[in-house]
């Protein structure tokens, strides 16, 4: 449930001394390290010439989260590998460590490292204890944000988050526990009502689409074959701010709102809540509300390591490091190295305001990527980074989904809601699965699921 | 881990005063009470006549096992929903409980159950610590049997079973984690070779099966991606006995042996493990051995339910409840009673030497839900239980695989070794997936992992 903590290394580790990585067999190579795997790591990793350049890719993780598939997965309309690429994918081209990036010495061109693997019994001092120096020639920041909690006591102890794919593990058991439990023989209604309360605060995308996705589950598999326990089930939709999907169109939102209220979800906005405990929260305005899930997507805090990083310019307002408009991390006190590059939720670029999606993500990944293997022959010019928004998707349940290009550059400036944009939203998320495995696996697990019903299991 | 203790109830819960459930709905029709959901109970569920018997299945886990495709699913060849069928499938024409069946009351024809789901934090006194009692006119066990450790110490703790899905999630898991471990920049060599010995403690079919699927993974995906830490990794069958898969024919063992000793997989028979340790164990014959995994499948103990079952002939040696020919459960002083039966690995027939395998579980399921059917129609006449001997299959690696029908009845007395039998497995299996669903999935997730390699992601 913790998805918020898995990047922190756990305390009390005996920590033995730093020892160093010399990576003698490619020194010819310039060294270029990626820290992250997520849609800026893993699209550098993609893209850069592994050839020529001497890759490390450092991850808590082994794999990339394709996140616009992870609310399908959380309700089981899709497997969560679907939702997966691994990082291994691309070794032994690439080097990879499952470790977290504990500093940056920028001075040095190093990285502090630890093992995010466990200790080995037969050396438990050793080994997968001990930190590691990384040396590095190039290197991109993509580490990501961690989930925004706003301090409110108790979110991390009780409610998911849905950043990865072991939240939409977590949520589809809890989902389907809660079933099982309001199915006890014993329980009472009002039991049963209680537990079968799903509750998601934060109405942006995430949360927006993971109560669509729910709202079709609980309508079809579920009614079929829990069909006394289905109309008790009820989904609560919490936004301090007086809308949701604020990124919309207006005209899209209304839409999405009058979506919701026919499928029977609740929207409660200008909601606060203070306090979670186990199976209940405290809203400011409706007192003590009870749940069986409670699913949490407020937007993005900081990560641990930009925050501690030593020598860059921090954006004041989200914690980011600062890029010039080529992508290169700003150091204090003196203009942009050029070897340092930050991208993805981590990064915020001067002057320009961006938002935080993966479409950034990415679109920078594959800038950086460009100008790393341009490099090698010479012909980087250092053409700033230029956002093309795509526009935005977002699916609100019963095959209707919402497509916003407003605010997109070029191309016309549709806005579509309805079976369109959901028939846009499937072929989109299908044909941008990384890896043509995917590209297969998606659209038939889709296909099987939408003829013989989501899976109930849960193991 | 602890595949073993999944179904004992946690110690230490507050138990409320038993409350009895009665189903006054279905009045009319002949209550019919299924315990577990594996060979047995599922395929009694799946073929007893849900509209003309009011039918209740009681298991701890809400899916049955489809248990020979799981050494597929725990190299990753296959995903673990493939080897599932969900009980829920069958509902709401039958009723489900998650939950345990603590004690059974022959005389008032009524069982003792806890439910397996997790307390509500809303109503931790009631709800689900509640023991609830069902009523039952038939009842079929199919608990089926617990994995047998031969009280060496150390084994739950420290090796993994084979039994279920969760176990096969768990050994993949850890498999690839012992990879990503050696992969550590600072590892010696040594404690690389000692992370990467993987060790499976039995020799019977699935220590086999498990083996040479492992043997595949290392030989393939892990070679690719890990071409520095494949010579590394190691492959240890061990066996008290002098000879493994000692139900085979003579010949196809010594097919198996060549095999396994081409493929470098290590056949240590007449070894005996003592004790175990995190990471490693103490062998009579060898000393301490170092593991970076540890399986252990050497057959079965008795399932505690039936230890505890009071009023019915137990077998002397394996501890079943005993049957007579017809699956009926012999009561202690008196003959079968004929409303109680027992299949599967639970049960012992009088008189008869049966193997503990899934194939005499379903035939036996088949069988009682014929009878049970039947009887609904005046038309049991109470022929006995007869198994026809469908041959045995073993998978060893390499595309290789064994099928012994010398002991089959009727049909060629076949004994074949090779790539025909292989095929023959996989579409054994493909054909045997109870729904359409896994019809479809199983041989599907077979071709894409043969072409694009097996995920080496873990979550």
């Amino acid at each position: 449930m913790l998805s918020v903590n898995r990047n922190i290394r756990p305390s009390g580790l005996q920590v033995a001394r730093t020892q160093h990585v010399r990576f003698s067999s490619s020194k010819a190579k310039p060294r270029v390290v990626i820290l992250g795997s997520g849609w800026g790591g893993y699209e550098v990793l993609k893209r850069i010439d592994k050839a020529r350049y001497d890759v490390t890719i450092i991850s808590p993780v082994t794999y990339f989260n394709f996140t616009p598939l992870l609310a399908s997965c959380a309700v089981g309309s899709l497997e969560y590998r679907c939702a997966l690429e691994p990082v291994r994918r691309y070794t032994p081209q690439a080097r990879a460590y499952q470790a977290w990036c504990d500093g940056i010495d920028f001075e040095e061109k190093s990285l502090n490292c630890m093992p995010a693997t466990p200790p080995l019994p037969s050396a438990p001092h050793l080994g997968t204890r001990t930190p590691f120096s990384v040396p590095y020639d190039k290197l991109v920041i993509s580490v990501g944000a961690y989930s925004q909690t706003f301090g409110v006591p108790g979110v991390k102890e009780h409610a998911y988050f849905l950043k990865d794919v072991r939240d939409a593990r977590a949520i589809r058991t809890r989902i389907l526990e809660c079933f099982e439990q309001a199915n006890e023989p014993l329980m009472s209604e009002e039991e049963r009502r209680r537990v079968l309360h799903f509750c998601i605060v934060g109405g942006g995308p995430t949360g927006v689409e993971f109560a669509a996705e729910l709202h079709d589950l609980l309508n079809s598999d579920i009614k079929r074959h829990f069909p006394r326990l289905a109309p008790l089930a009820r989904i609560s939709l919490y936004d301090v701010a007086p809308k949701i999907l604020s990124m919309f169109d207006e005209g899209l939102v209304k839409y999405a709102v009058r979506t919701f209220r026919r499928e029977g979800v609740e929207i409660l906005t200008s909601h606060h809540v203070e306090r979670v405990e186990a199976g209940r929260m405290y809203v400011k305005e409706q007192g003590e509300v009870a749940f069986g899930m409670l699913v949490w997507s407020t937007g993005l805090a900081p990560n641990p390591l930009v925050e501690a990083m030593k020598g860059v310019e921090r954006d004041a307002r989200t914690g980011g490091v600062v890029t010039n408009g080529r992508c290169e991390v700003v150091m204090r006190g003196g203009g942009a190295g050029g070897d340092v590059w930050a991208i993805g939720d981590a990064a915020v670029m001067e002057g320009v305001v961006l938002p935080a999606t993966a479409q950034v993500a990415k679109q920078k990944a594959r800038y950086v990527a460009g100008r790393l293997n341009g490099m090698l022959e010479g012909r980087d010019v250092g053409r700033p980074f230029e956002w093309r928004n795509m526009g935005t998707l977002a699916y609100v349940g019963e095959e209707q989904a919402l497509y916003d290009r407003s605010q997109a550059k070029g191309g016309p400036k549709t806005k579509w809601a309805g079976m369109v944009s959901w028939v846009l939203w499937r072929s989109a998320y299908a044909s941008m699965a990384l890896s043509v495995r995917n590209k297969i696996l998606v659209p038939t697990l889709w296909l099987v699921n939408w003829i013989f019903g989501r899976d109930l299991s849960r193991f």
